[in-house]
């Protein structure tokens, strides 16, 4: 049980692509009016429900309601968490058909789970976010709060990227790879998972460090405490490399830039249902069950 | 530095196979009895020594020394790890040729390493052990304190088992698949590797849930905190099952049998070179300076 | 089209667990006697069906039969094909409910099928059989024809096997594993694909060598054309080690023994549906089509 | 036994990048014009001979010589190889120090074996070649003869890609994957690898498909007979997408471009060593000796 206070300010963000999710975004903004609460919202949806006194920038929103209401599929829970970068809000993820495992409501108990919620119902799960900083020389670049991973990738002619890894300055290897993924244990499940990483449970205080189709088939993924600082340094010689962080956004990288990876002082509070735990949602994504 | 005192009483644990490990326990035994150290060694060593009176078993070698010399290869170490049930002391590992995981002094320079080891100069890492226990309705068949790992395999026809895991109570999935490893950090690097499962660094506090040849191909290792109780449930109709600890020491398994793992309540305290850390160790034994 | 003459006998091989098998063995043997179909069946199945004069054992079933009607998973295919050691003859799978590599007819459309069969109006698919024998010193101690693999195994402790591997009797590698798996392609998508194998088109003429959880991460399936003679030989040293023909008969093997797969000069005819080619029985089994 | 007749001229494809490479040319260069062979070189290497006369660019080197040489890596090799349009010349492939798959004669051993080769004494092996077309509508932007693979790529940021794959005009499926690669038996050891392909022995006559990353993680490598055509179509709505030939020539792919490979009319004749064969090579490559 949570000790949290009523929730005066209730944002929601919404990808309004479908009349499904355009009736989803209605029904909760209805449902917040006649609990007579106030409610903030990105600006197309506002837009949408003719309320454009109402509309506000993500990193605005953030700035000013006390719960997040998320409306889509993980993606959208992955840029509203990005933009968490000076304060962190507890957020409720409701899918618009499948499954997410970070949108884990769905359209038909919504209702139903928002009003628990109102009234402090619920349970959080912690979930811990990576903050990543890239450099160039003494400049610095770009710096994120992350809920996923950050991924260095080569881009267009298949040459192989070369990349020293440090760990709490202590030198790891070199890495011949396609890139390198740094994912916290909530982005275990996404890209790492693809590229052969193992699945970190979401409680577990650690990061895996990835490489993409490396060349030395004995580099495998490397779980490392989130205590640490991990430092990749793209070595010199190659091009066209990009740095992309939750997916969302890229900086392209040149020899010699550092890429700065540690555990960010916030986690994001994500309300997870009381129906289903953890491995309910694993068990279902990854069809465990069948044959 | 370890604020350890000096040691009083040392023992010897010594793989006698070849002229190289006779030669080198000679040497090990002859410099303690100059450094005027009490000395202890297993039946063989001592008989080897030509100290008969200095022979324990290792169980009884653990309980009478503050330091354990063990000279052989990783093998070895789990062996002395196994006994220390009731108490654990720190373990200096020297190789007979090539580096160990655990064993990482070499041949060349266990004379100096010790010397500075009996003057507290020295490092320890210390290494997580699981505790692992197997019940067969209410009775318990056997419970282990382990350095490595626990393995469920299975014998001869290549049938799959079915075993049911739960972490905390948690159902977490049924597997169908050749067997189980849970590993700790230490373990992570062997067999569970082989079977596809991440390097977990030592300083972690996790265990790995590592399924061997799994039926449903998205059964990915699971890495959990170490402060989980993870149950596994062999299921009906499963037949020639085996419960194996740190690839040593096997058990029958039948239907319904029960496993238990956790952390222990001890830790070994491995004594590790100043020259190299565990990242060198990893390099040289996966050749990831190789291309 | 198949140009085969229409079947004069048809036998049956039925697995009789469940009210659906039995009431599909029934519904099989009345339309065979309705099409004057003279039919043969297992014993089992003859006195269920209360026809005790009609039934043989499977091989001398396939000595008999022009068409064999195989009712059960793919585990009864195997167990069929093995038995098809002097005489080779078209098989229909049918399977009791869930969709199986080898047995790709259901239960609603069987009899239409089966009635096309019977006209002539039907496809086959020749899958590849090898043929392994097992020898200790001069002695053969086993000879199969097989559709699926053949498997060197450990039992019991968690050992490492060692085996020399050759081809067209030269040197490939010594494997430190858990085991070997020489699989057809109809068996890749077996237990060779659980330990890491790829997927071979039924149309390939290959095996595949899968190493299971081998000690050398660089140690990765080999597929080799079906035109060679592979041979493995058991290093000494090793205990409890099994080899096991389609995961159905095992013979305990001992240091020394040599493992010989080649080619079989017969390929099973497998009749396959005109519904669905193999890339649909994939995409379902292996579930391709979901995210 | 090869029954060519002797060579009466032979091209040198030379990477002049070390001091040691340099020397190599030269001292080839001398050894044929000593044996009154014609000899052709690229036009650096020529102009670094002094014998500027002799410079041909390498489609030209491919047209007017019997034999070539090519000293360097893999990468060198493959290069001459995709410029092998319209005929194929028997290669040698010497490295500059450590072993390749293309270039296993080393540079002490060179001389004599080049010896040997002029006087008809020496063997080759086939190596299959793919020949990957690219067509956008109805026009084809581009057509290679390759010897390794073709690699289908996103780049800058990490969206997943969306290919329909069709073999012999039957779907096979839709890939949401980093990419897919296509590799001939030679190429099975490059990229194919790193992204967890299998080893194909040259001899086979077979492709692999391996999906880079799938986001289905039951998507595994797929080995299809050489003789089938394999169309991939990249679906819309994705950016940014490169198709990389042999690693070396690359073109931007859009959404509805369709790459379709076959089998190439021709094979390379690589002249192989009679002193190992490609088990030695692959050992020593992939250091399967090593534990």
């Amino acid at each position: 049980m949570s000790p949290l206070p009523p929730f005066r300010t209730v944002g929601i963000v919404a990808k309004l692509h479908s009349p499904a999710s355009r009736g989803a975004a209605k029904r909760l903004f209805s449902l917040l009016t006649r609990r007579k609460v106030r409610t903030l919202c990105d600006p197309e949806t506002a837009r949408f429900l003719g309320e454009k006194g109402k509309g506000r920038t993500v990193p605005t929103l953030v700035a000013s309601v006390d719960l997040m209401l998320v409306l889509g599929g993980d993606g959208t829970m992955l840029g509203v968490a990005r933009n968490m970068a000076r304060r962190v809000v507890p957020v409720l993820g409701v899918n618009l058909g499948s499954l997410g495992f970070l949108t884990e409501t769905g359209l038909e108990e919504m209702e139903s789970v928002l009003d628990e919620v109102l009234q402090g119902r619920f349970e959080v799960e912690e979930r811990m976010m990576l903050h990543a900083s890239l450099a160039r020389g003494r400049r610095k670049i770009s710096s994120h709060r992350l809920l996923n991973d950050v991924v260095i990738n080569k881009s267009d002619l298949a040459r192989i990227l070369e990349m020293n890894v440090k760990i709490d300055r202590q030198f790891v290897s070199t890495y011949h790879s396609d890139g390198l993924i740094v994912s916290t244990p909530t982005g275990s499940t996404a890209y790492s998972l693809s590229a052969g990483g193992p699945i970190l449970l979401p409680s577990l205080h650690a990061f895996c460090i990835t490489p993409i189709c490396p060349h030395a088939l004995t580099n495998r993924p490397l779980v490392v405490p989130d205590s640490v600082r991990i430092e990749v340094t793209l070595e010199s010689g190659t091009e066209n490399v990009y740095c992309t962080m939750d997916g969302q956004v890229g900086f392209p990288m040149k020899a010699g830039d550092r890429l700065s990876v540690r555990r960010s002082g916030a986690s994001l509070p994500l309300i997870v249902s009381r129906q289903r735990n953890y491995f309910d949602v694993l068990r279902r994504k990854l069809r465990w069950g069948a044959r």
